[in-house]
């Protein structure tokens, strides 16, 4: 069984100022996997891991990222608006949206983030957007994402490339920068994204590779010398007790390796190693905490929680594992075999099927591990249910409301009850 | 293509004061359908549809429904609320909950709402919340959910009932009668429900069957004789072109035969007949209205809107089919083929995939129909996008706005972004 950063006690003990269900994030391991990254790309001189927001979109959990010179990876206004009111700004965030309204390239440009178009037609529709004067792109840094389509093999969750929204083919990327620099622009970077989860440290050095290769064409065929690549995040995490973290130091080395052959070996200017990871950053470090609110025996055994797919959607939307520990009954055996649900009314709605735990009772803690990432921020309000708070362990052992829960008034917000 | 109840020059009209993307009701249509449903099932005395409030949870909607008699089918807090303001009390809200929080239990206990347990323990626990006092009985209505288990075949969408977590089994069914008898309860009622946007009318006929049976045999194993069945929802729509609608007289008709040989033919007391649609109440009289953003061609042409899958998930949760209507090129040939695409950094945020449509540019209008129910009600807010207003065209054609858009604020109320 998975160990936890907390026991029943110090769940009892949180639990008596906030009630369950409540997200919580563990500092200390956060930090130590921060300092981790950093330390497996040191050999690239201004490397950066920019944080997928929308895993965990917690400006508090950013403010401890950056600590680390962690930025942010944004995709919509709110997420830009995240990153400015932790104090980020400038190269410290990437814009990578698709399909973008103007209302977001004007705050990207207003913040100066680096820029990441997703389509050759988004140039012409940002220029037409934030109108640029002449000496506006000094100091800016412009990037192109690069859909590989049939040139890479796809992954599990993200599909394959060329059945992917994003990007360009290599044909619109070498175009792309040649418009722009053509236009005055004088920084460029170079970005991809065709993983999620991937396990297979293999695949994320493949990308680094492809990208390098890419940068030495790009430079033959445009001129335009990169400054960064962004080989995107998709680095997973071992939800599943028989499988393994990426070894992140070996990813680090396999990396350095071949940008000693695909860059230094070619003769390119230096380029900065970006990565924008979110599920390997947060994701192990989060925990949903839940209590047992009914027991239930029919066809199945039930252990129903005062938790429901509102706080975690994955395993009702994936079919998604992620392991269950009941603390006070860690040294139980795993007698029993239950359906853990929630109370929502979708059958769907279960954080685990056919699950071998202890014999479980009503009140017994059930704590959902690896929900630090795209947990609380999946969530909906569908059946009228109230998503929960989100607290922050922090390595002296004190809790701190990062998030509270909703109340019915925030359900209600959008709607004039007194006026039907 | 699909005809709609508006066309280019209104929309064009209603986007002046809203702008898009939202969702629109055709007043007319729900009116039409809730009398043909009404007109369908008259033949039993004391027919009632409590509409699934989670389908399409706004009151506005639910008082229209409301002049025709129907009632909330309500399985969370803020449901039962919404019945309450929409001026539903007592018998016309029924409470189907399942792993029942204790404040959901008192809340529909104060409104004196139908109570349909879920499970044999929730007797207990229903009357260790509440406390009832001697009297408290008199005029309640209690009913019970059954789960036929194996001894009905499942429903492709909500699974086998035997591995669905709802409703008791027949022997506790059974037991569960006897002991609210036995505690002084004097009126009750029997609720399944299996199936889930289902179109074969003889599925929802059987369930019908299968109830008007079990209730002759609960009386005859407890003496409980019945007030009424809840056959459940589960009534589907024809998303695809190829399917076609269930006809509703035919399914009232067959019903009908069913109670004339296994009810009154049996010698029952007559048994009011309930059913808690939700999708065919609304769903195809709802409609997600967006606008073209941007053009894209890379491996595939993409057309992407401003409405993103927080608007409405079906198609990237299930894969779900709704068509796409483009107002004012209703007689232009669909020439080309095109993924519809949102701006959510997920690749399924896709409205439809490999699509025939006719030519579209920017500033196209693209209304994806049968967006009534488990449209908005099912937006998350993921990678930080809002969700957008719900409008009401009414009969006379004018336009109300039944729910505003989510802003900013909303998206930030339950973080301190002034304390980061």
């Amino acid at each position: 069984m998975r160990k936890l950063p907390f026991d029943k006690a110090k769940l009892d003990e949180i639990t008596a100022n906030y009630p369950t269900p409540y997200h919580i994030y563990d500092e200390k391991g956060i930090r130590a996997n921060a300092a981790r990254m950093c330390k497996a790309f040191a050999w690239n001189d201004g490397w950066r891991e920019f944080f997928a927001v929308k895993a965990a979109p917690n400006p508090h959990l950013m403010k401890i990222l950056a600590e680390y010179g962690f930025g942010a990876d944004c995709s919509s206004m709110a997420e830009l608006i995240l990153a400015e009111k932790t104090g980020l700004s400038g190269e410290k965030i990437m814009f990578t949206s698709n399909d973008t309204p103007r209302e977001e390239f004007r705050k990207a440009w207003e913040l100066k983030a680096v820029i990441n178009l997703d389509d050759i037609t988004h140039w012409p529709f940002l220029l037409e957007t934030v109108k640029p004067a002449a000496g506006d792109w000094e100091g800016r840094i412009m990037c192109c994402r690069y859909n590989p389509g049939p040139l890479k093999g796809g992954n599990a969750i993200i599909g394959k490339p060329e059945e992917a929204k994003y990007g360009m083919t290599r044909e619109q990327l070498l175009e792309c920068y040649a418009q722009m620099k053509a236009a005055g622009v004088e920084r460029f970077g170079l970005h991809t994204m065709v993983a999620s989860n991937e396990l297979d440290p293999e695949y994320i050095i493949d990308t680094a590779r492809m990208l390098f290769a890419l940068a030495a064409e790009i430079k033959e065929k445009t001129g335009v010398e990169l400054e960064f690549v962004n080989i995107g995040g998709g680095i997973g995490i071992p939800y599943r007790p028989d499988q393994k973290a990426m070894n992140l130091e070996y990813v680090g080395r396999g990396i350095e390796k071949a940008y000693a052959e695909l860059v230094a070996g070619k003769g390119l200017k230096p380029l900065k190693l970006y990565m924008e990871c979110g599920r390997c950053i947060t994701g192990p470090y989060g925990y949903l905490v839940a209590k047992v609110l009914h027991m239930k025996k029919t066809y199945r055994n039930y252990a129903g929680l005062d938790a429901c797919m509102s706080n975690l959607m994955r395993p009702a939307l994936y079919g998604a594992y992620h392991e269950i520990v009941v603390p006070g009954k860690e040294e139980a055996k795993e007698t029993e075999v239950y359906d853990v649900t929630g109370s929502l009314c979708e059958n769907n709605d279960k954080f685990a099927i056919q699950r071998e735990l202890p014999v479980l009772e009503r009140g017994d803690y059930a704590v959902i591990c690896d929900a630090g990432a795209h947990g609380h921020a999946m969530g909906f309000q569908y059946n009228a249910k109230l998503r929960s708070a989100e607290l922050l362990l922090r390595e002296d052992g004190t809790v701190k409301q990062i998030r509270r829960a909703e109340t019915l008034d925030d359900y209600f917000a959008t709607l004039d009850l007194e006026n039907i």
